[in-house]
């Protein structure tokens, strides 16, 4: 619970961490933009506003994890920021709470619906949201059985009318685990390097909790990947490409030699990000 | 597959019944209303449409399993309604689709979002969605923990601040099982019976597949109750006067007595429709 004092005495800083969940749909993405509402925009207001309500012009900028695409949900994002000690002590007030459980009470009471911050904590002044964060997990939810297509679930889930081999997708995805330059399926920027590293790329069947109105047991299909660090549209493309293989449209071997051209193509754009939810950061 | 032909020869009808499910949050209700959006409305429209549309005028109406409240979703509601042996017949054009395909694909391709038509089939001319259905069941979902707030769950599960006993409420439940004189939570009109026999009242944890941010894992509350049928805000007022024992505001043993009591008040009013959905309808 202590923050680091520099020498001069003069700026004592203490570093919040906030893990929180959104949903996607009606923002423009994580980063911010004038005239947008996006999510960091939303929360660096309601940072301002109860943090510093009486400090006009005064703003927090928080850095996050990974910076999600326009209509990608979270169930974990994190991010950090710095306050001074005198601002992270004034959050206390008239209260038994500590500074991060008012801080976390306040933002709840400011924040809108679509967004929810879980948790604040002090954390060591040299975590970093971004460059501490060992990895990230994305999943993609897929419905591909208008039996099963529950409207409710199309905020978070992609409906498509064809119907995946994930056994063909499997053997696909399987080559395109480990370290490999990605530049086939990502829009990489020119001082970036397209090497990361794929640690999970699963597509499972999971029940869903509907009537059943075929002798088929009502389902979805839950995606789920995981990597280093992934580049702008990495996730959505690799998923995109899948499916060509999963509808029988592609063969298996095409998306390994697809991974080796190191081109980018149509086949290779993203898949719609309404699917898509960014899972899990891991420190 | 054979339509009943009356002994005049003339009127010759196939009785039709569709399984569809529903997100409420953008509907008031089922039950058609003069400018209000309604699923029932939604659903006549797009059956209007696709099965006369050049018949101007022509109206289908449907009747269903049960009239679900503004705001209330369904992961299967069931209508029946009839059409001429005519209609039947030139639902098939230039297609090796039954007429009950070929109805579904068409109603899929008029119905927005937030409606899906799952199976269209021909069902006996004595089959009634609402007479012959044996029970109806609902699901209400909760969140009692603001850890496992979600935003996406927001349009289908209610949110509140207070922790549950699910135990007390279990116990407080358990006698309202069986037919019981229901008025202390319902509205009834005065032609009809309060009688009803509930069947299930269940209050189970759910595990959410979600980061755990305290040493809980991440769970929602899901709450089954089945009955013959319900009276008018019955589900609610009942889930509603439930939570007053989980809060421990009331004592288990005021639920049972208020039954008897056969006398509405305050806190048997109705809970928010947001978390509601007519799960399944049993034939």
């Amino acid at each position: 619970m202590c923050a680091e004092v520099e020498s001069d005495g003069v700026s004592v800083t203490n570093r919040l961490r906030l893990d929180l969940a959104y949903d996607g749909t009606d923002f423009s993405g994580w980063a911010s933009q004038t005239d947008r509402r996006t999510v960091q925009g939303t929360l660096e207001s309601a940072l301002d506003q109860v943090i510093a309500p009486n400090a006009m012009g005064k703003h927090f900028a928080v850095t996050c994890a990974g910076r999600t695409d326009a209509g990608v949900h979270a169930t974990q994002q994190s991010v950090h920021f710095d306050i001074s000690a005198t601002e992270y002590e004034s959050l206390v007030r008239h209260t038994t709470l500590t500074p991060e459980q008012a801080l976390l009470r306040r933002l709840r009471g400011v924040l809108p619906a679509d967004v929810n911050v879980y948790s604040a904590t002090l954390a060591p002044n040299d975590f970093h949201a971004r460059f501490s964060a060992l990895s990230r997990t994305y999943t993609y939810k897929l419905i591909d059985d208008q039996h099963f297509m529950h409207p409710i679930f199309r905020r978070d889930t992609f409906f498509t009318r064809n119907k995946l081999d994930l056994r063909a997708i499997q053997q696909a995805t399987k080559p395109l685990l480990g370290e490999h330059d990605f530049s086939a399926f990502a829009r990489v920027r020119k001082d970036q390097s397209p090497i990361r590293t794929l640690h999970k790329f699963d597509w499972v069947k999971k029940p869903l909790d509907l009537p059943a109105f075929t002798a088929e047991k009502p389902y979805f299909i839950e995606v789920t990947i995981q990597a280093n660090a992934f580049l702008h549209n990495m996730v959505r493309s690799l998923i995109s490409a899948s499916l060509f293989v999963g509808e029988h449209r592609m063969p298996a071997e095409w998306l390994y030699s697809k991974l080796q051209s190191r081109e980018r193509e149509g086949k290779t754009g993203p898949v719609d990000a309404c699917g898509l939810t960014l899972s899990a950061v891991e420190y």
